[in-house]
């Protein structure tokens, strides 16, 4: 079982979850929040393999992707009012950021990508899902609002660049996941803003 | 004369009218109305080449499609207040998603994909226009208002690769595209609405 | 040194600049600007390479381009308050449009496309970065506000094929850039409006 198995199910469960939150509150039909939730879950890759020129996208012809986006909808179905629990989308949303970004980090560092090419198609892949799913249900993207998000996802990235050499793969990555992880929670807790250029 | 020659110059003057009218709805000038028809009727087609990485869109070098568009763009601007009869953009729209989405799925059933890479890429082709119409409009995208819009595309593609190896093509053709738009249609007159998630 | 040398990086430092003056009018933090900046700047290429089926873009192993962001970024963290001056962002704007759609164009030519690939590669790359600058800012798209935009790109990629053949390339480029940036500040200027269709 290689780390891919472990992540990528990981991250499109807890994004599918993300999307379906955000489609439930805009009071979407049964459709568009299946829509939204397989937009959340399979868009940052889709976007990825689409800019990277990675011929067709696997999220076309892997059934398991759908059986997870499924139980996503339907775990958010069971425990509707609880969605009102506000924490629920940042949690999931920073869990999805943390693990997609370093999955594809890691495929990016098997095709041998120089650093700029690998932190692109790291952070596009980490944070592509939750921009689709903002611009589609007309919230201001993630990547634009106050709090830390693409930062978390930038400074993770290069965590597993310089941890992936010297301590093993799946150290680096797991250190790497916590990083992104912390680092977007205590922003949004400690509502910690990066500084502004004054108008 | 195949059933691509009938198919898709209707389905690209519909979603052109149907830019059209929406641009003309937001008091967008001339140039305005005409990228707006242009993005709504190859949007799909340009998206779905993107996505399933068929190399360069033919939408780039195919003179007829533009004649085409200008043609829907003279009609709407002749036809100019009876673009207020409210259902002229929904019915158009209608028959575009219809034709492009079993458009599409025929060309998907000739390069013989997964019943997967077959849904994604018909529902993608049909829907994928009136999506960038809407965003780039500032409207919620159709796919995620009130009445039965994705759902009826993804009834009609399933109908046509259940239909295509019992009977001959162009009959299984013209029996989705009947589907399609028969449950659109009847979805918006009579408000069908699919359940809702309680929040 | 070719015509390329100059026109992109005065391209990719004008768009940056008129991505962070929209990222700093909209309170933005410093990752915001420099996102914006950054999506503004490479995102026309990206997409007119992304749709023309040519590879990975150069945007993600080129570090010049990063460079060029940060010192847009920089210069406009400096001279902040004179932002306010109302034509900073379409005078900047106006000069990427120009040097994109004719840089764009060039290679175009070099490519030998046929006529309508050539304008798409063109106004494609040449209005793209502002399309998306404005849909992630929710600002309504620049090509489809009051003045003339897009007809400007066109006007000029015309102009760029019918004298390549008369005039030598360089020639050529430098009279485009002049009619596009000419057509678009005298169109903001005076207030120029294509016609409407009467709704």
């Amino acid at each position: 079982m290689t780390i891919f198995d472990i992540f990528e199910p990981i991250g499109i469960f807890v994004f599918a979850i993300s999307g379906a939150i955000t489609a439930v509150k805009k009071h979407m039909d049964i459709i568009g929040v299946f829509i939204l939730a397989s937009v959340t879950a399979l868009g940052g890759g889709v976007l990825r393999d689409v800019i990277m020129d990675r011929g067709i996208p696997a999220a076309f012809s892997n059934y398991d992707y759908y059986v997870l986006i499924l139980l996503a909808v339907i775990f958010i179905s069971t425990v509707g009012p609880s969605l009102r629990w506000p924490w629920a989308l940042t949690v999931f949303d920073a869990i999805g950021l943390a693990v997609f970004t370093v999955d594809a980090g890691i495929k990016a560092i098997d095709m041998n990508l120089n650093l700029l090419a690998f932190l692109f198609m790291s952070v596009i892949t980490g944070v592509g899902g939750g921009v689709l799913r903002d611009m589609l249900s007309k919230e201001v993207p993630v990547i634009f609002r106050r709090e830390i998000y693409a930062l978390a996802a930038l400074v993770g990235a290069i965590c597993l660049w310089v941890f992936t050499p010297l301590i093993n793969e799946a150290a680096a990555a797991y250190l790497s996941v916590t990083v992104i992880l912390v680092i977007r929670l205590l922003a949004v807790y400690y509502k910690l803003d990066l500084p502004r250029i004054i108008n």
